[in-house]
């Protein structure tokens, strides 16, 4: 990177995934949108085709309506062609196939255990965590070998895992990873901040909220807007909206026809069970409450207002993505810049030196939550600028929220102990401690070892023999 | 207490409550079985009736078959009068009536929450500790006035809070509570060592184990007898055990037969899941654990061969202990010495300075359990001597059983805030966190006013008038 | 505070002491050069006189030559008139009289201790703390019944002691302390960075560094200036100057010429012996180590090439000032706008919501410094926002200096305990453990005597008769 | 080992060093005196020789007036032969020759810095340290290799990093280590007590006190006999004595008569400054304060009653007891079983089950020091039981002590790192920041230079090479 006063050239961004397209066409609009940075993106993913697709496609993003600098994309046969001179590095990987995710999302329901996602928590959501982390290894190693001072994006889920693994695999990496689930809940803030106090265009940047947890289980302890107290204002929509839900603006986002949307009932009972605002979608939060509680069967998911994305949907919206990929190739589509609300490149510009960014952020706790593990990878908003990322102190949970957040960090922990040392009996321990594992010990057994010969493909030997 | 070179005499102990018998019987009992320690007992009841009844009892006690030493009682109308001068003082109450106890337990059940004590925790527990707390305000604060450098002593229920509030009031007060339930473990762990390893006759007290974690939820992380390896030995029981049960050695003991006894198959569940020895009996262990695990519905609870205490049984034992109590006043019925295998005693003398003890005591945590809050009161270890309890350092718990023990402690924590601030909502916090509330924020809310008026003759007119 | 697009109006602020001149007349500076905020100035001094000078000059302010906003000054007869309605408090008072200050300063030279300053640490700063925490009393009483919802920031040594002071007597104030050494340093900073990579014009505030431990105390564990590792830059530099110091770029800078600069010779030492860049000057450093290894006599402070700052110079200098402020207030002189340098008005901003602020700050440990008490006033950078403080994770600091400061946060501790509660022989115990009382036991305890005799005026009695 | 009910056979203790016999005489001693274990003690010392004459001195003791049981005593040519098997490892080697300790404690004199020992604080103790540890990874790793159950006690100094590196070395080693200067402490207790109160012959072992701390640097912060507070006592010894010490009660323990004897006048000036009892004698208390405390030259020693021991009188100290060794061997004197007073035996009759014994003793901090860092070397009481030793929770240290200590285990933890990873500049940094190294930073270096040389034989290269 060479840094000039007001902006910079020959930025090196390595991009490891994006066979899936949906995030990297969001980064190449972004990049291109922006002024500050400009440079190469190095491609890599082991579908090279998906790759070679996404080459072209970048590269007419400089002439896209909008664009304000030109980024050079190449694609690598290797990580290590990726990575070397890379400033930035982002992963965002498909960990394994939908097929395997199936297995996470759906092999519980015979045992009566329902998922609405099945990638962070739950029976899934820990299965695809230990297949997930051999993946991250050679990742890591790879970064310590080829770039160690370049700052690593994560957008892979399971976060926490993710991050943990890359910490684990090269402990002086400089690497966070990114949600935007947070920001989800700030827009909704922003709007109870519009309908019940007529303040208007509250940019989701300035609802400034106090942001602690782990991801897809982060809670806002408190939150300002200019003197204004958005918990106040919260707990005034929450009567409004508890009993039927707020279902949003417009036809689009009404959690009937959106598998991503929901009517924030969950969002609304857990405010009122703990007194805080829980920040993800329903979808996400609900995995991590017990299993009884929201996601007892879809009749209760129904009533709750929120969606169980299968994966049939999921491999249905891939092959949109892969066709509408095609036609980009082709030319028969236009690509076309659009704001993806997403933070990455805003960050790269900081740890660039460019400006001063405060935003949330998955990385290892330092002290930013005081009553949770040293080590353990939590979210909170960090600041971001001259080649810093330094977490700010959120400060102590309220007693219940701790616990719950506590138990689901000892499981991380679990789950990263025993996949680096390939201790099945271990991840049995945090697998039957998730919340959503109501089963009987010996049905816990029996789903635990079909779901990881499911996933089989994909684990180390040793943990298999060891099942 | 005027200390001579191997014994002392003019020793003072405060009896608090006592009215209900049980307890009172065995300490005179104890008393009279050892040469150490001699003087008086003052007992004070809010029952002065039943005091008295024990005044004449406790002076025959002298007189029974194998005393050895010579004990005052006397019958007191205040706890001022009781308190003045004590060595010791012993609380063993019971907070309200049966009446209020039938709520405690059976109440929940129309909403599907059954609970084996529901003295601890659960709804019963949690309540139960909203109206024993204020009756341990005045008796705290009577300790500081009149014997501020006295030993408590206390058997009462909720023990955890029970002592919390001792010192909540308090501060500077020498407090710690009493609980057999480890002791029947450490015998479960001799009679293993006997039927799988030949060794006869080893002593309860030589069963030496690592207590962690709260009252009638404790846990042994470790355990020796000389250089064998008590968790090994246990695995092996529990595995022999696992399917069926251990159904103990004599009638007496079998589950069927006794409200209190179990067939540890709870016990044994729980060491496989997370590969610690629980320590107290199924029926309080089970109250600890997610709802719909051990104590889902009456079959539930068969299937795990323990039994449900109702509070009919409580009231049907109570009229025999009265009415036992009777015969002895009068003389129809001899008053007989037993080995109540209670340590309260032992205790005395340890303080006193005649002996070093090691025994497991709830007292506030000061690092003995170095992963849960300070001040905290937990369940290990302590050395008893010279006018000292130090708590031994117990350890980090596991990650599971610490996440499961930590929502507890939050609990009392928030109970303790609650009642000591008049906050019912607070207290409705930790109601609706804990493990047996499965049913949803409206059910929640009408159980918990409910069992709240049902108690409300014993709690503060400004915590009702919040409900 | 009215709250528009990108301006407020109607801002209240309370300053509280100022009559000493400079800090009031650089708020006023600092205030009518920016055009964000706009409101009313309430002086409050006891000194009334001197408020009223201030109310004259203030008011001339919006006419000196680059005024961008207007602000109108009044002056006040107590601290309640001061406070209500304020959105911001400022504290910047005078703890007596430099004869006192005397006191602190030379009095210890009688037994071979040497200050510099004497304001912070060092017998002189602790008895200056004894004087000024009763005076924070009443402050902070006032700010919780008159504007409790005020940001308070605090100017006033010791800095330590007084924000601990605002917090122990006023638990949810919105307080913290701002201090320019460490501008100082990060300037320091910019000029290696400019000599030797040729690096011209980095900003103080693009001087990123990450700052740890206590006001005048302060030490940097990390800086980067865009990908530039500051602490590697510094290493040379130190090599470069340790021997003969760093004399500055200008006479005005030279140490032999001003009281406040310095050669940098004792932060050149520190950092060879501890691998952190020490973030304050040389005459406040020096104060918080062993008393015989900077400060053993003025010819070893002389070697150190910094200087004993003596209360006749500051008996002057206050002289030299009121004859300007008389200049100033007749018109005989004009007011003129100059760049203070200093943070306050920028903070305001920020707490306004209209902009993002990252500064270093002293306010108490939430976690921000892992390894020091929680509660305990601690520097750090803060991340102000939208109402809002939130201390950033400054992480553990090395072994070496943890010792060092820890030392500090305990005398801390201790002197608030001891003023609260009247209690000098604690107070002693402070006094004894400071690194700068080197004498014996018998010595301590005269020199401690006299230095309170000589302030007796302004400490409560209750204290002086337990001395 | 094999166990009976009231006694164990076959015991094997291996016992690492012993040459210098002063250590080896005692067990012997001890163990002869005793008749709970028996069993074979393997001698291994690179001194074979000296080994040599200890079996045959060893084996005499069983015919010793006294003796109660019949000890084997074989030498050994390594490590394994004297470990396999072990039940208890005893390790008390001397670092070197007293060549190197003359450089350890002299050296310093130089530059006007005093050591009364020099074995464990000071430049001495340091420099001592880093020729000690890389003998004890040897000695860890044969544990580990050829004993890892058996029960390691060690005696050799510096005692905290001795018991640090065993444990760096071999994360699952079961030691501990022992040293006997609190029993002095209580002993000058038991004199106050009967001196105060007239309570005749009270027992050492009834002292009950709470040890916090770390060795020779160690600190009462309660004490208790029956109801009898011994602080309260102990205030007034001091109060009679402060001014000409405590001159003990017989003419042997004279000060002036005796290298290690003193008048305790540190011990009171200590307890004056800080309130709580050091327990440890003067000549090693004083290593650990400011070195112009109370060892600025020998003049300042004298005038506080305790003497430097030189490495001279210790030459001559071995010269006699070899020439006693002699005439053991040759029988021309007789092998008297003597009272050491040292706990070791009674540690392993408790280990080995068949007694409860409470004593003193330097192991990892697992929460017993909750204010120190979890894993540090630190002496507080314990609990030997079955097969078990688990410290006591001590509590937190006042402020000023705590400060005080910390610093010392900071710089362990700094040492320690040094070793293991041969970093010359961080043992600098520890070097430096031991309080007695008053001298400039050049001194410094050239002094650490000096001493490193000295003891170059016994230090790695790669240390070396690093000055």
């Amino acid at each position: 990177m060479k840094y000039y006063e007001n902006h910079a050239e020959d930025v090196n961004i390595a991009y490891i995934g994006g066979g899936s397209r949906g995030w990297a066409w969001g980064l190449m609009s972004d990049l291109a949108s922006q002024d500050i940075l400009t440079g190469t993106v190095r491609l890599y993913d082991i579908d090279k085709e998906a790759a070679n697709a996404n080459v072209i496609i970048g590269n007419k993003a400089k002439d896209a309506e909008g664009a304000k600098s030109s980024w050079k994309y190449i694609s690598c046969d290797s990580l290590k062609e990726a990575l070397t001179g890379a400033d930035f590095v982002v992963i965002s990987i498909l960990p394994g196939t939908f097929d395997e995710m199936a297995s996470d999302v759906h092999e519980p329901e015979k045992y009566g255990i329902y998922q609405s996602v099945g990638d962070t928590a739950g029976p899934g959501g820990l299965v695809r965590a230990l297949r997930t982390i051999p993946m991250y290894k050679p990742i890591a190693e790879a970064i310590r070998d080829f770039s160690p001072n370049a700052w690593v994006i994560n957008y892979t889920n399971p976060m926490s895992l993710c991050v943990t693994a890359l910490y684990h695999y090269f402990p002086k990496i400089k690497a966070f990873g990114c949600c935007h689930e947070v920001f989800s809940t700030q827009k909704l803030l922003s709007t109870a901040l519009e309908e019940l106090r007529g303040i208007k265009d509250a940019k989701r940047s300035d609802i400034c909220v106090n942001v602690q947890g782990i991801n897809h289980f982060t809670w806002l302890s408190s939150g300002y807007y200019r003197n204004i107290d958005l918990v106040g204002v919260y707990r005034e929509f929450v009567e409004k909206y508890y009993k039927n839900g707020f279902e949003g603006m417009n036809e689009k986002d009404h959690w009937m026809n959106s598998t991503f949307a929901c009517a924030h009932r969950v969002k609304f009972d857990l405010f009122k069970r703990y007194g805080c605002i829980a920040a993800a979608g329903d979808r996400h939060l609900a995995e991590f409450m017990p299993g009884k509680m929201y996601l007892a069967d879809p009749d209760t998911v129904k009533s709750w207002k929120f969606g169980l994305t299968t994966v049939d949907w999921r491999k249905n919206d891939l092959k949109e993505r892969l066709a509408k990929s095609k036609r980009l190739v082709s030319g028969e589509e236009e690509f076309k810049l659009r704001q993806t609300g997403e933070e990455g490149v805003n960050m790269m510009q900081a740890l660039a030196g460019y400006k001063t960014l405060v935003s949330n952020v998955n990385i290892p706790n330092i002290g930013q939550c005081p009553d949770l593990p040293m080590g353990a990878v939590t979210e909170t908003n960090a600041v971001f600028r001259h080649d810093t990322v330094t977490p700010v102190c959120a400060g102590k949970m309220t007693n219940e929220i701790h616990a719950m957040v506590s138990r689901h960090i000892h499981n991380h922990r679990t789950i990263m102990h025993a996949s680096s040392n390939n201790d099945a009996d271990a991840a049995f321990t945090a697998f039957i401690n998730d919340p959503l594992v109501t089963c009987s010990y010996a049905d816990a057994k029996k789903l635990f070892k079909a779901m990881l010969m499911n996933t089989a493909k994909y684990l180390p030997e040793e943990l298999i023999s060891g099942i």
